[in-house]
């Protein structure tokens, strides 16, 4: 029935001429039209998405008040949003959104570590740390000696990438809950000429997204788990190669089958070893518990 | 095939039970299922809701920079949203999702008059003016006499309802967009006892929409019309009837064919007739031209 002649009149902006317009109401079929003339991957994704839009609002029969709310709502969400605080991305990952569109973007050799969700607390311009170096700034938590490499899917190593490295302290909190300038357990280095690198850094905490903002609120009014298992961020990039952004999760979280945001996947898994002996750090002499753990990344050509 | 025995496993956080869940990702099937203790229509909403945006994505491949394109685009359409701009309304216009909304909540009454959307300047705590009165604030353009009744819709007079009313000056802008502080061209009065009223504003401009925020950029790489008809809105309130938001746009507007937000409904277009006499204005003479339009609200029962 495509292109058929009782298609609805929408020639007030254009026509559609690439849907199918069976039932559609003409305000749906004048906004998809108004995008006739944008450039060509533009125009797919909005018609599409006014498409989805309309079609949600008709489904759930979406009165005045509430979308009156959804308009508060997203208010509310881009006022919480900072250089430092991207309830925006919060709001993707409590919706599934942004591990949809991992999913889809999965490199296609299989070999290649797997990507999660980026999350609301990535900070441009860490620090630069040399391999074997430690986060700077004052985390709370006990140590976390992290190792690894970077290399292809065939193993071959790939030297001079840039790992980027960011967590919760001990207890749960990034620097941007604590701090209002400076860093603390975030930094970037690059691997060695075999693809080696490791760094210090705390043992992560499960915690709570943020209660503070609109989404955790949504998440609280929708008795919905809300809480994440511990994990370190990543983003590893080298040239020719697809960017990773991923996490290594912590082996025995209480939390790792309830991810608030979907994003734990059993190959991201790592084990966090208990070590007791005192241990030197940048010079200087801690006493135990220290943490150890590895994390090989296997990057996918571009 | 609901419910059947080979639906994806989602037990992560409880399961889906009331979609068709076949070749659902595990992603959206998770993420509806989180919303499966929310109270029962804010589960209805959240998971229709993370369905179509999940189709969205899936649609049209959306690319991670596509999707960090969209949580930029987000965020600065929150930057641009103020007490006296709404930015995410503008951003439903011109998606038509308002319109759309309109819709689905029309009056089951068709002799009610018909809505349109309200738009990105509205604010709240209009000044109040007396029957006969004029908006107050030094709006530019030539003095336009509106008057009507409110009315149910068997034409049975509604004494003491609310009828807010703002629009834009005679060069087509908003007071919140020439004022920091204070208000132009917009305020409140309430029917008589014969559910007449009457009002000097200033005859409206047509005008593009907001073009100095990412909506208008949108738009505008969208090669797409932003223009909007001249017109006037009106919010008309009474206990026991569907409140009323709309407009009365001016008959012969170069644009009401090709509305930006696909606002223009036939019955809402009105001739503004030019009067060329002196005319006095709460006590001022002022020279011609001015103009003279009627505006008859029918309002719905609640």
């Amino acid at each position: 029935m495509r292109k058929s002649k009782d298609k609805p009149q929408n020639d007030r902006i254009g026509t559609v001429d690439d849907v199918d317009d069976m039932n559609i109401s003409p305000f749906t079929s004048q906004a998809m039209a108004s995008f006739n003339n944008a450039p060509p991957r533009l125009r797919e994704i909005m018609q599409s998405l006014v498409s989805h839009l309309h079609g949600f609002a008709q489904d759930v029969s979406l009165s005045e008040n509430e979308w009156a709310s959804a308009i508060e709502f997203l208010t509310q969400v881009g006022k919480k949003t900072t250089d430092r605080r991207q309830e925006f991305i919060l709001l993707s990952d409590v919706l599934g959104l942004s591990m949809k569109v991992v999913e889809i973007n999965a490199p296609l050799d299989p070999k290649a570590t797997e990507s999660t969700v980026f999350g609301p607390f990535f900070v441009e311009g860490s620090p630069e740390i040399p391999l074997g170096g430690k986060l700077p700034g004052e985390a709370l938590g006990a140590p976390l000696f992290v190792s690894g490499t970077v290399t292809d899917t065939e193993r071959t190593p790939i030297s001079g990438a840039q790992i980027e490295v960011w967590g919760s302290d001990g207890e749960g909190k990034y620097d941007v809950e604590y701090l209002t300038t400076g860093t603390a357990g975030r930094g970037h280095l690059f691997s060695d000429n075999k693809g080696f690198f490791s760094f210090w850094c705390v043992k992560p905490s499960y915690y709570p997204i943020p209660t503070d903002g609109p989404v955790g609120h949504l998440l609280k009014i929708s008795n919905r788990p809300h809480m994440r298992p511990a994990h370190i961020h990543f983003k590893v990039s080298a040239q020719d190669y697809k960017s990773l952004v991923t996490h290594v999760f912590a082996e025995g979280d209480p939390y790792v089958t309830s991810d608030a945001v979907f994003g734990v996947r059993s190959s991201l898994i790592r084990r966090f070893d208990e070590r007791l002996d005192p241990i030197t750090i940048e010079g200087t002499l801690r006493d135990g518990p220290w943490y150890e753990t590895t994390f090989d990344a296997m990057l996918a050509r571009e």
